[in-house]
């Protein structure tokens, strides 16, 4: 029994930002019509859908979501199944799919990954991102979770003397590669002063150190890659999918420095690939706050413990330098509206690896990595991709 | 490129009711430690988990449950998937993870599903259901569920001549079986005067039409068949799986009297299991309102359309006779925790197949089905199951 080999065949989104003149449908709509037309799929039977998203219910009263979704698309009577995995939905729901073709169940698959969250009042919306966290132990103790990762950015200071101003660089080098990504929600640059010198939200984090509140939706859609040539020249192969989970709540970790799920899920997916961190060109992590790129970019292997915070300040993680990371802008400079930011990072590496992203290309890149987190690390999803000569 | 047969080894559940002294998290460690007990994993590796809930969301305030449960249960670093399509949410997180065996990704696999409803009054539950359905087109306009029923319930005895009568006797029939089930909501039998002269709920729906709200949860634990009688004597195999969905909204089908979900999934799931309809012993369909039961045996083939409920009153759908529906009392007397129902299908088939069924043993049962419905018809799954001798 040998599972398929899986591509993607096909990308599109939203741009990400406040679309207040677009509900959860539109959007969704707008980003899958935009991979299917990618796939040129015309005519082609799609076989399943799956759809990432975390709080719907909560943001727009409507659960049951991805049948609503293949029934606004005129999908139906096509299997249609939402998972949910907080922040990391998209990611998870990108697993799902790439389970569903390599084993064999279905051949045309779309994946889908949404967030509506500005139809609700922004207190409202930090409510319902609290359910990625522990509601009993922490959400209802008064934790938010810019506050959780305060508590992370805080310890990484004292453990390994992490500065706030590399911190900012986060922030700064995001919001450079999100200028030159016409899908984001923030197009300027920012200096270090401005990060630096933004409002504290939960000391040491400051606004610039926070990801926004967005709306957007993006897709993919997967192949078996024996199929992959009938619908594009450039195929993008899949070679490692691997998801890990950890604890909700901090209070019940053994670190607060690192990421347990991150570290298990990428290793995983590294053997899974045969490459090592090394091989990794190009690599989309999951920087809902800028302490979590550095210890996105730790646990991953890119950097030993304790030293991202000086590589990002030496320029390591910019376009096309050692590890170019978050060429999109990442969440901080192109928005993370939640449930579609885990298929974003897929849509994104696509077109690194497909040699279509622009003034953000990474030269010769071969092979690109995401990392989407859910929470404040409970879920980690993890996935390889190769450029397919 | 051959997908693996898939056994269920080990089933555990919840009493069904108003469980004021419990928690989610005590609900689903309930259930998942006696389906592990049951399977005999102690010292195993359990290698993913798979969950379904509908709303917890709205109604504990928590996302990213499965990965909570996860963590409670002590399951940490393994994958944890959530997955959600409104009531049918249990049945899709089993089919999740018979594709995470079936295709080799993992062996031993973990579904729950569960749903906590008394946390909140009665009437915020009602919201948080009706976003099963269309809430820009239904719930918004002030459609409830039972509502929405309620016009298949009438348009189908208009078209067929199907009676009250015979919508009450699916009560009086689930109540009965329900009444020898230790874990039912309900333990006392009805008689078809009490059900037809209940309060009415939305014409013709009487009270003891629909069913309850209800807290529980449900476990079963999977394993590759090669490996399953490692951990018991009575494996019971999934020989098919099979998923489809409709439009949301009532006003966009063709017909108020069937699902075609349910439809198009019984198709495919006998396709694949290579039987008729005629070689099923025993299947749980999803009766969350009398009339729900009428149109699946219809759907499914067990009965001609607009037979199913002189079928009913005939007792052809009865314990022991033609085809013996809802063994377990069904939503209606077992009760419906909306994310544990479709779980709870797939113990009670598997209890039936074993021969473990006690009082309510359907006698040499041999094929077992289960029929999960989301929302009013938007999702349909369905599972067949073979005792493995």
């Amino acid at each position: 029994m040998v599972m398929r080999r899986v591509a993607i065949v096909g990308v599109g989104m939203t741009e990400f930002g406040e679309h207040w003149e677009m509900g959860f449908r539109e959007l969704v709509a707008q980003a899958g019509l935009r991979a299917i037309e990618d796939a040129k799929l015309a005519g082609v039977k799609i076989d399943a859908l799956y759809g990432g998203t975390m709080a719907a219910g909560r943001l727009i009263g409507q659960e049951h979501i991805t049948a609503l979704i293949a029934d606004y698309m005129g999908l139906n009577p096509i299997p249609a199944t939402r998972v949910e995995a907080a922040c990391a939905s998209g990611g998870v729901a990108l697993r799902q799919g790439y389970m569903a073709v390599a084993s064999g169940m279905h051949d045309i698959v779309v994946v889908g990954g949404a967030e509506k969250m500005t139809d609700v009042p922004v207190s409202d919306a930090a409510v319902a991102l609290g359910g990625a966290g522990d509601q009993e132990w922490e959400l209802f103790m008064g934790a938010t979770f810019p506050a959780l990762y305060a508590l992370m950015a805080r310890r990484h200071m004292y453990e390994y003397g992490t500065k706030e101003e590399e911190l900012a660089q986060v922030a700064v080098k995001n919001h450079y590669n999100a200028s030159k990504n016409k899908y984001a929600q923030f197009k300027s640059p920012v200096s270090l002063e401005t990060v630096m010198g933004s409002k504290v939200i939960a000391d040491p984090l400051k606004l610039f150190d926070c990801s926004p509140i967005s709306d957007g939706a993006a897709a993919v859609v997967l192949a078996p890659m024996e199929m992959a040539r009938q619908f594009t020249d450039t195929p993008v192969e899949i070679i490692a999918s691997a998801q890990a989970s950890d604890t909700l709540a901090l209070s019940s970790r053994k670190s607060l420095t690192e990421l347990r799920a991150t570290k298990v899920a990428a290793k995983k997916a590294f053997e899974l690939a045969h490459i090592t961190p090394g091989d990794v060109d190009v690599c989309e992590v999951h920087d809902c706050f800028t302490i979590a790129e550095i210890m996105a970019i730790e646990d991953i292997g890119f950097f030993p413990k304790g030293k991202g915070g000086k590589a990002t300040m030496d320029g390591e993680t910019a376009l096309n330098s050692t590890i170019s990371i978050n060429t999109s802008g990442g969440l901080k400079g192109c928005g993370h509206p939640v449930g579609a930011t885990g298929v974003k990072q897929a849509v994104e590496i696509t077109w690194q690896l497909r040699g279509e992203a622009g003034d953000r290309q990474v030269k010769n890149a071969e092979i690109g990595m995401t990392h989407n987190v859910g929470g404040s690390g409970a879920t980690c999803v993890v996935h390889i991709m190769r450029r397919a000569d």
